[in-house]
């Protein structure tokens, strides 16, 4: 499993305030935290929602400035920003990094896609368009093919495009679950050479028990097809659920990685 | 989901003794707890392995009397003999109840659906054949075949089938959990009238954490199209990861059903 560590998001109260105040240390140490409990990508959106564009775009050159110098892992500029995108690709500039986000949208992909030719990036799609999320497994396998067809126009290969098939609360629609998962399996069987992720907390929104929900979903997603997600590395129960889920799909070899987890991990799981 | 309670087996040494000794209090108290859990079947084999035929057959219907009167559950009778299935079916005689189970074998075939058909049983199929367990989903589904024909020539509805696709351990070859649900996938796709249903343990035989395994396997093939499964009711772990399951498949009007288990089982899932 390909973990994008999740946490540092402006929109959480705690790093809004890093990133205002410039809290070098409190940064570092979020992204630190993440890549020792297996984090694979380091996310970072600087976007407070409330600042003007520059405030962002340098927000973002100084938050992976201060990252590169002292965490070793590849970071993923989030950003529905193109030019706040390019602020954090620009300190890059070489290494291995991630492009969070592009949707089946002309604009966007005509922004963005030039961006991911020319820093190597590999790229979150969202299998959205300009309208919003299709309903239907269908109407999102539409918004892939809109952008597969960007990306070959762009230079971007499939190999580097990571399909997210979006994830909207159950307590709302209990069908979309389903769609989620059926737009994963078909996202794998139409390209075979993309790579899939999803951010999984949406799915329980509003309903108790929430890591349980979140957990299973993940699963389930495993064996639909998901390569990558986009989670709290912190959170052992869902790196538990993934290294299981994994384990069971013959994807760790003499179950390393699940037994190693499950050392570490929260004691239980064995009452039978 | 259907859960169909494992736990009268004679194959376990508190379970062999209520049997060779007529327990009925304890074999009653057995079956009352699966019921009071959730069990939608309860399962009797009264194979110990070591007796005769007519020991196996006057055991059966010993059992079955001895449950029938005192637990309002259809059962489901557990014997690879033809004969000690029917004792179990004729104690039932006209109730809802449950074959486990039949093979594609011509002569498990002619021998047991004669009785489905007589008892209008519904019956558990396993996808394998005289030969053993094939290793591929391909060769599975031809059992399955296999069995589906049996059925129409001795007029066997598919509605009243339960096609097992079998549990090996991954410990043992890492590729059979995929397998396993990649035949449950080709089932539905194949038999769209028939139902599914898996033991779900094996999968995990040999190594740690068994529920963890046992869970997410489930909380899986839910996805992939289980209907039932053959579990220990009483593992409030495995209960709520099958209600959390259909909860995220939109099987759970109101997620009432997730929402009494999570209220009635083990603390957790709460930390996030």
């Amino acid at each position: 499993m390909i973990v994008i560590g999740e946490k540092i998001n402006a929109t959480r109260a705690a790093v809004r305030e890093m990133i205002e105040q410039r809290q070098a240390d409190r940064l570092v140490d979020l992204a630190r935290k993440q890549a020792a409990a297996g984090a694979t990508y380091i996310d970072v959106n600087v976007g407070t929602g409330k600042g003007s564009q520059q405030d962002e775009i340098d927000a973002m050159r100084w938050a992976i400035t201060t990252l590169k110098a002292a965490v070793e892992k590849p970071f993923c500029i989030d950003s529905a920003d193109p030019q706040v995108l390019e602020a954090g690709l620009e300190v890059i500039a070489g290494g291995p990094v991630m492009i969070n986000s592009i949707k089946a949208d002309a604009a966007c992909l005509d922004a963005v896609l030039p961006l991911a030719d020319r820093y190597r990036a590999v790229v979150v799609a969202l299998a959205m368009d300009h309208r919003g999320i299709p309903e239907t497994a269908e109407g999102r396998i539409r918004a892939c093919r809109m952008i597969a067809e960007g990306c070959g126009a762009h230079n971007v290969p499939m190999a580097s495009v990571y399909f997210d098939p979006l994830v909207l609360p159950v307590a709302t629609d209990s069908r979309q679950g389903k769609v989620t998962l059926d737009t994963l399996t078909a996202i794998k069987a139409t390209f075979p050479g993309a790579r899939t992720t999803m951010g999984l907390s949406n799915v329980s929104f509003g309903l108790p028990g929430r890591t349980l929900l979140n957990a299973a979903f993940l699963q389930m997603a495993v064996y639909a097809g998901l390569d990558a997600a986009i989670m709290d590395p912190l959170n052992q129960d869902m790196m538990q659920a993934a290294r299981t889920a994994e384990a069971l799909m013959g994807k760790d070899r003499y179950f390393r990685k699940y037994s190693r987890a499950l050392r570490k991990g929260p004691q239980k799981g064995e009452n039978q």
